[in-house]
């Protein structure tokens, strides 16, 4: 059968995985175009694939047909894709040697790049503060370019976080005064790498809990980087 | 006197600036808040300041007073500013060592983090492809936080620049693959780096006047960096 209603209960609860209070409560969220559903579905958090009517597709998972009337209806997109798909929420996997801390970053861009250059950078795990924009937004996940299906994230209170494994890890904060050069700390066997947001820097209770302060060094005209750049370079510098 | 109907000719000629053709047209262009404002006016580019009446400002240039509604109306935020600065467009300087070509850059975003970048690794020139996003854009402004006014840029044709430049300037493409490791060549006294727009990459008929080919180490999972962070990253180890 083809959907063609966008009045269906279906169609309904589909399109309310736009809205982060309906991922949370279902435990799913949307991707759309194919590299994205192809992604998930290697990396096993596929659960259906939603196709325009009358188009083919090389995977299949479920398979729900729409209308075109339909498919406009639960993209995101202004150029809307013929294939979605419908993703399980990732999980949480065990922690390996080099973690990044995101202390309550705001902006989807952002995040969507971080998670691309901490995949690049070998980085193993990402945790997110827990006021820190959705991972599962429809703009976090296209800036993810996939990438997403292919680390480690979940969402925690830091402080917490960085308790529990502050014995085995040696946890560097980031401040663009009184630190040194990230250079320094690539030795480290397991580190806790820890950006703040775009406007506060990293929270002070958490500066407090870190063992030691990296930097990039920069001109002074500038007084501080985009945090996606600032995050990947210093991710950069500790793979090397 | 101030100005309290949008549709007074200044008013409306003001306005006109969001829209790149009248940019290019009048020469001009607009920023909002008090940093940008003071960051156009220590460099010398600040033509005149737009206030919200009954407010002051710690400086001032052929001030202009409108109301609430037209602040509303002039401005391109949802939570607008009460100053705004009428600024005249950055003149072409002379070229020093660093220079960053940029071949056709569409995001916004993208463009104003590589210009904060350029500035915090001493990067001293950034020449735009003709079809790259215009760098007078509300969005592109905001998000070079102020440092547009601190390095030198203009927009040309790249292959007529690289012809003049090549005599004198190592200049070094990127690509993903076929390159050498981007630290390799920071040892060259005169460097242009280009870098290619989000979907293609460096155009192939740019690509084959470069001496030589740059790229970042990083696991193979990963296809690509953001533009902006694989921008960042060269510049950065071309800094050292």
């Amino acid at each position: 059968m083809t959907y063609s209603s966008i009045d269906n209960k279906r169609i309904k609860d589909i399109k309310k995985l736009h809205q982060k209070k309906y991922r949370d409560e279902m435990n799913m969220f949307l991707v759309e175009g194919e590299h994205l559903v192809k992604e998930a579905y290697i990396s096993g958090y596929l659960d259906s694939i939603i196709l325009l009517e009358g188009t083919t597709f090389s995977l299949s998972k479920n398979d729900i047909y729409v209308t075109d009337k339909v498919m406009r209806y639960l993209s995101a997109l202004d150029n809307y894709q013929p294939v979605m798909g419908i993703c399980h929420k990732k999980e949480k996997k065990d922690l390996q040697n080099r973690l990044l801390l995101l202390d309550d970053i705001q902006d989807p861009g952002n995040l969507g790049t971080i998670i691309r250059s901490a995949v690049a950078f070998g980085f193993d795990s990402i945790i997110l503060g827990l006021k820190t924009t959705d991972l599962y937004s429809s703009k976090v996940i296209r800036a993810t370019q996939g990438l997403l299906f292919h680390i480690n994230i979940f969402s925690m209170d830091l402080k917490e976080l960085i308790r529990e494994i502050k014995p085995n890890y040696y946890v560097i904060g980031t401040r663009v005064d009184g630190g040194e050069e990230i250079t320094k700390f690539k030795n480290h066997d397991k580190i806790a790498l820890v950006m703040g947001n775009e406007g506060q820097g990293v929270s002070s209770d958490i500066l407090a809990m870190c063992d030691a302060y990296g930097y990039i060094p920069m001109r002074e005209q500038c007084e501080s980087l985009n945090v996606g750049v600032a995050a990947s370079i210093m991710m950069y510098e500790l793979s090397r």
